[in-house]
């Protein structure tokens, strides 16, 4: 996606060891009508899906998620990484690794609302190690629901997580995949 | 308004110690068609004011402040509740209290996305003992932004919050004001 791929030229700012800051317009600060342009092209691409159910997880997925369901309209569930007393009762759950953050933690969903007849995009800003949307990959198997794939905004191609889902044979669609990146040379995509 | 207080009736779900789950429509799974209007309102009560900036908090406010976002036209910041190293230098931060998890934890928004001359609208889904708002309303501060008010979608009008910030000369307005509850008697609205 052209726009989303400018913005980060544009805007993205390179750090040493692999990392992007898009902190000025896709997880920090957010900048909504470029997510509604997301989120036609995320229904551009799977409008023929029947998606009942757009999954994704806190905190940075959300806005994108919520922008992008009012043109699938459906709701929206995100799980959670955190069990509080407000979650009572049956959940499923599923580990993800944040190299971010150095650690492993679960992620929660309420059974209640992730049934058997959904049909479930899942939606998030990033894909790099994979670790994340595997774990929600997880709840919806356990859920017996349908995957329909995955809406990322960026994919850096340059790490496996892409290739590892793909390679279980999930739908992965990434509005901006970077094939190489550097504080020397910039962006690179695919 | 009158949407929001007759879904929180049908399906919100009070359980002892002042507990209202809303996770059905508002704060895990989330109901966009709602949020919209729930937007569309927000907007109403505050159009001439000049709104710059969004202000949120991680999790659940993200996706109301966003569909919002939309009918003020502009960004949307979430002030985050964990400094993880994607986020460098200067940032203000502000302590919150959590009655819900039972700690203290700090909030933090980079100083360059809050300026001094934002027109800041702080929007989150629930006001109760008044921790967040108070937290984030510190955040302007330090800025130096002008704070325009708050934007609540349930207020727990028996808890203190609401008197407390509206008593400090912040406009606060809430869609769902709760004047009590209970398991037995169900939601009475202000």
């Amino acid at each position: 996606m052209k726009l989303l791929e400018e913005r980060i030229r544009t805007d993205g700012i390179i750090r040493e060891g692999g990392v992007l800051k898009v902190d000025s317009f896709l997880n920090h600060q957010m900048d909504v009508k470029l997510f509604q342009e997301m989120g036609k092209e995320f229904l551009r691409l799977y409008k023929d899906c029947g998606v009942t159910k757009i999954l994704t997880i806190e905190a940075s997925g959300i806005g994108i998620a919520c922008v992008a369901a009012q043109f699938f309209d459906c709701p929206v569930i995100f799980a959670k990484k955190n069990k509080t007393k407000n979650i009572a009762g049956d959940v499923y759950t599923s580990k993800v690794e944040s190299f971010t953050h150095g650690k492993v933690y679960d992620i929660i969903v309420a059974k209640q609302f992730l049934l058997p007849e959904d049909r479930v995009l899942i939606i998030d800003d990033f894909l790099a190690n994979g670790s994340a949307l595997q774990g929600l990959i997880n709840l919806v198997r356990d859920a017996g629901a349908t995957l329909v794939g995955a809406g990322i905004a960026v994919e850096k191609a340059f790490q496996p997580g892409g290739d590892l889902i793909r390679g279980m044979g999930v739908r992965v669609e990434s509005l901006a995949k970077i094939k190489s990146m550097s504080v020397e040379n910039g962006v690179e995509f695919c």
